[in-house]
């Protein structure tokens, strides 16, 4: 009910990020989608808020595990839209650099794969 | 860097609770593990909160991947020690009233399960 | 090339199981449902077979990993109606029996659920 | 029961695939790792036949269940073997043929994992 006042904090983030827009400007492609990536994450975080609201409010325990799913569901979209970029930037100019670079970011990419299918 | 001022929203709703502990002392089983509970998931709310950071400050995507295998992880053992207390709980309350009781419990219990397990 | 010889041994696998009935008409919930699981196993079996015809006959990749995600899909049914079975008998005669054994019991399941999960 | 007659269809198999090895060397990557794929799935058939002998034999639920979460993390396995030499081959040849084609292999790469990761 309360908890407007504290998406204050992600407001102030922008002013830094200037500082870095160089560097993420060059091999990181998701760049072009920071606003959407931020806009799923503050939503991901509401449900992290709106868990704790149902467990201090006695929510009944399967009610919680809905939506414990829901926001898993919501992080590994987030996690598949940042892998998709990435593998169309990062893992195509290393195809491009050619030979051992593109076999290393696709074992990269590989490792986070399969951290994410066994989380 | 300024989230902790965020935190305050989490720390009124305890005034509220009271309201609901009759209800939440009966046959909701995570009552006793409440503190337990927000703790973690507050935790899982500030790695929500992380990502964004990382996400502002053009982060390499393969790190920002691990800090979400680490965040959905998080929120399944909170699932599990949900799901826990529930099973020893709601559903061994079920099993003693007998029955059809502990079917339908059952079944609940499963099909959250099952949508953990897709999710 | 030569894994037909392994497969007598489920062949004559039946003819044994009287020694284990008692036993298993007692705490298994499983055993009224043997048919419908052994059933799905076969099914399970043919989905392995069918995947190396698919690499042997260089089958498209993404057509592979298709029928991959339904082989794991097939296997976590199965896993989700044994412990079905499990919890509404092994867990329910537990509670029936008292404190210590049903919290070893969940316990138990809690740790294969959360394998699951993991897996 | 009578399983062991379907077997031999993969044993026929190699005998077939020099009519599709042309079309197999091309694009699918996965061509020159066949033999190691086939030993995999060879394990993976096994173990679903070991899953049918436990439930046979009346083994306790929670032993099956462990061995359903290894025949999963196995399939899963073989399905990141799979993938990362997709990557490696199909989508390195869509980059190098450039723009649409890349885009289209991307995300139809995305699509098998996205139903990976929900399996």
């Amino acid at each position: 009910m309360t908890t407007s006042s504290t998406d204050s904090s992600t407001g102030t983030q922008p002013t830094e990020a200037p500082a870095h827009s160089g560097h993420g400007a060059g091999p990181h492609g998701y760049s072009s989608h920071k606003a959407d990536h931020l806009k799923r994450l503050r939503r991901i975080e509401g449900q992290a808020r709106g868990l704790q609201r149902m467990v201090e409010e006695d929510v009944y325990c399967i009610d919680i595990l809905t939506q414990v799913s829901a926001t898993t569901k919501a992080l590994q979209s987030f996690a598949l839209a940042l892998l998709d970029e990435h593998i169309k930037h990062c893992v195509a100019a290393a195809v491009e650099e050619g030979g051992s670079a593109m076999d290393e970011k696709v074992s990269e990419a590989m490792t986070a794969i399969s951290r994410l299918l066994r989380s």
